[in-house]
């Protein structure tokens, strides 16, 4: 048999969740990917891109104590990989430049180091602000193999390092931290795919997961063979080791790899002792619907967590946003650690108050009722003599959003428990809502999910049973900061909206080039303008989770003052 | 005579102010320009670094259709500078690739492009995210000189792009658009002194002046002359076209440049058409304090100006704080556009209405009082049962800032009054301030300005009479949002703090190293963990002038989320 005379090499891929600066616990986690690797008997083991200082560290990056925590953690775990060969992501110094870098680790000793060679600086990637350039990859013998080793970007481009590379190893190894956005597992997958095939040689690729701030990284570490066929791969959002076995065969004996077979371990179980005793790896494909909703609860929940919270609160008016809000917030935190608010004021419909009762009740989660008519009537006595003769309007409307927006806080600042803000990508765009009022708190899990695709995921929610109320889905959007008043008074409808969005913020269309029938060309301008003019109030919105090509954040950075608007 | 025998050239450099995506706006103020330096005989006339775009641009350069509009303008205004030589910055596509480029126009023909070769990509800077690098500099033959043209980065650097050049140059422009931090002119100055003498070339530096977003540019352009005397510099922080005289001997000819006179104009005011008739040019050297002020002022003034705002409201609460704030705005926008807002809680001493009424006075704003104690009963008797056996704190404090944000933001909406806050760099770096509540506005203006800065300003500010009234610089700072408090209760004295601010975070050092007498290590920590945590409230301020090395903002981006703190 062919694969009888070819080199066995069972490589493990660590899809761990690590922190930003946080040395001790990323270390932890290696040490624990590390005996669980060897427990099964692996010969390699990978970590994702930085896997010591987290990613992206961003400025932490320019702090020499920073730094030299970094190269004393991977000093302090090398040992920890005895038995082993280790790829562990740390950011390197040398001289007065830093590299992102990557250490080969065998059996305890550094031997190598791979320093990254494209650095981006695009869309969320301030790379250049940090790095140097790598001049070119390291790569190792193992049993007789090649073995070369990439960082991330290093084989997103065809013609990039790995080309050279790859004309005389035997497997290419690449240690990423690609965060998410939707459909990107999939772009990734068939990346890796093409360079396989293109390079003629099987690729292992990890990928960390986990939330960061705006960003989540989904995980979705693959194998793939010289052929281009997927070995194994990873879940998204999902802590796992992913083990597979392959028979190598050099390059210098001119045979074809070949695949033994394939296995997975989740890394946060404790795993047995018995190396036989490992479970078939199941990998399975999200649809559209459930990707964005794990990407969007696992954000939320690491970003809850990492920073020190553990419940809750936010608004419900009983409006689709933040129904989805509190579904997501219940699934990433458990019921017990969510609080809806219900805040009516003369302007509430009694339905609004009922689909938001029905909600909580079908989450079981606590809810508070705080009817806001008394505020409202304090700020109109202190304000009578000053807005005497002008019409209630825009000042009152938002009054009532930012009265809403103190009692949150206030259970905020009494309880320790976060603020969730639950406005959407449309009318963040648009500056359809209230800086203070409802932009106020600690992180807005939809902002970067457009309001149609907000529908698309409560539909996905309510597959199996009615956890939205129906009637949630069906009835007009309001914002019900004054007498029958609908979203529609001020916007154009969402499913003509959206695509104008789409096409403006994320490919950066001008108006001239932006057609969706049904809307004029001055009413795609006043969308444009619009967009441009709310730019100072989204600079002082909480983040949330980046789901779309590009998010409002650092992945866009546009001037507030601007002479085009 | 030697200089009788050299080559008289008269240089003008626009140092104008502009607008970022103001195509309009920005040719006008270049074709002005030309005329002026046309009318006073001037042979080349340089404008600052992107002056189509304006400074920086952003993520606009992402856009099409801006750059194809940035090139259309190029092309619009070349006729305009008949007569002249100019210097023209813009952004220039060519196939893929976008450069941050100097157009060369000689009596309204575009005869040549120098590309940027230096991209920074470090502190406010991102420019390694739009442009590729240039390849070498451009020059031209005039009356038998040779002259060279940089932009900005590429003299900043001795063994740049400007090295080489020299080596066959008599002269070498420089058009850049160079952010203010406090005493940056004179390192700007020093610098290009440097290079002039190093390279032994005239070099002849322009720079923009105006406020943009957080950034706001100085001016002070300046000729210098090989052996690194100052021919002529232009003033700091206000428009103007700067003229001067030089007589160049050709390299070739191995003789040193002459200087025959130095004069200025101002670019507001039209000139006559008498070109003999310019004024002398007067610079004057600011004092530290007078500059940081200036700054403040006019980066306040185009902030406001530049997104059509005209007048503004604060909250004055008879601190420093505010009341420096105010006499900025005053000077920024005139007396009749500032508006005074008292909002006296029940904690309010009456010193407090008093200095900020006499504060009011002096500076002959009107004002609005607004006792805020109706609302804070109102919330109460709304939470009361959420609140029920917990002790009053921090909640109830914090609301009361809130209930003052939101006033001001009601007159902000109803009035169509931009709202400034008040926030010192020592109080926002701790977190000693409420989101939505004192940190709800427009625009921060001294939210990079450290308390013990404050002070200093405050007594130049009296320097010639009393416009803060003396009390207020004297007593001891107090939040008054419970009975008796002192910021002392929360922060270390600021002659303390400040130095501590410094230290860790414009310049990065830890803990360890941070050694201020008066504060033990762990206070120092304390200090430390609180500006690590309150990045959140941080980055949802608004924006503000940077004026030291290190501002919040896009100079320093920090993880929200990080292991460490």
């Amino acid at each position: 048999m062919q694969a009888e005379s070819g080199v066995p090499i069972r490589i493990a891929l660590a899809q761990i969740n690590g922190w930003v600066g946080g040395f001790k616990a990323n270390a932890e986690r290696v040490k624990l990917a590390c005996s669980q690797a060897r427990k099964i008997g692996a010969d390699v083991v990978l970590f994702p891109e930085l896997t010591l200082t987290g990613y992206p560290p961003e400025d932490l990056l320019h702090k020499k104590n920073f730094i030299q925590d970094c190269q004393a953690t991977l000093k302090k775990i090398a040992p920890h990989t005895r038995g082993l060969t280790a790829v562990i992501g740390f950011a390197e110094q040398k001289g007065k430049y830093l590299y992102n870098s990557a250490a080969l680790i065998c059996d305890g000793k550094h031997i190598g180091t791979s320093q990254k060679i494209l650095l981006p600086n695009y869309g969320v990637f301030d790379e250049k602000r940090y790095f140097t350039e790598g001049d070119k990859p390291v790569r190792f013998s193992f049993k007789g193999l090649q073995v070369g080793v990439t960082i991330c970007e290093d084989i997103w481009e065809e013609s990039g390092p790995g080309k050279t590379l790859c004309k005389n190893i035997d497997l290419l190894l690449n240690i990423s931290s690609s965060p998410y956005q939707q459909g990107k597992g999939k772009a990734r997958r068939q990346m890796v795919i093409k360079r396989a095939r293109s390079y003629g040689t099987p690729i292992a690729y990890v990928n960390r997961v986990g939330g960061q701030d705006e960003l989540v990284f989904d995980g979705q570490s693959l194998i793939v063979g010289a052929d281009g066929k997927i070995i194994v791969q990873g879940n998204s959002f999902a802590e796992e080791l992913i083990v597979a076995d392959l028979i190598l065969h050099p390059k210098s004996q001119k045979s074809k790899s070949g695949l033994k077979n394939i296995r997975s371990y989740r890394v946060p179980a404790m795993g047995s002792k018995n190396k036989k005793n490992i479970p078939p790896h199941c990998y399975r494909e999200k649809t559209m619907q459930e990707e964005v909703y794990s990407a969007l609860v696992l954000g939320t929940r690491d970003y809850i967590h990492k920073n020190g919270f553990s419940k809750v609160v936010l608004g419900l008016s009983g409006g689709i946003d933040s129904s989805i809000t509190a579904v997501i917030a219940v699934d990433a935190l458990g019921a017990d650690n969510v609080v809806g608010v219900l805040m009516p004021s003369p302007h509430s419909s009694q339905g609004s108050i009922d689909d938001a009762l029905a909600l909580a009740k079908n989450l079981n989660i606590k809810t508070f009722t705080f009817p806001i008519a008394s505020a409202m009537q304090a700020y109109d006595g202190i304000l009578e003599d000053a807005f005497k003769g002008t019409d209630v309007g825009l000042a009152e409307e938002n009054l009532q959003a930012r009265i809403r927006g103190n009692l949150l806080m206030a259970l905020s600042n009494k309880m320790g428990w976060m603020v969730l803000t639950t406005g959407n990508k449309s009318e963040i765009s648009m500056g359809y809502c209230t800086l203070y009022g409802d932009m106020a708190g600690g992180f807005a899990v939809i902002k970067d999910v457009p309001k149609m695709l907000v529908y698309e995921l409560s539909h996905w929610v309510n597959r199996e049973q009615e956890i939205i109320p129906q009637n949630v889905l069906i009835k007009d959007p309001s914002a019900e900061l004054r007498p029958d008043q609908r979203d529609t008074d001020s916007l154009p409808p969402y499913d003509l909206l959206d695509p104008v969005l789409l096409r403006y913020i994320e490919e950066d269309m001008s108006v001239e080039e932006i057609k969706v029938s049904g809307l004029s060309k001055s009413e795609i301008q006043r969308i444009v303008c619009l967009v441009d003019l709310n730019e100072y109030k989204r600079r002082q919105g909480p983040p949330g989770v980046k789901i779309t090509p590009k998010a409002f954040g650092k992945d866009r950075r546009l001037p507030i003052t601007q002479g085009r608007k």
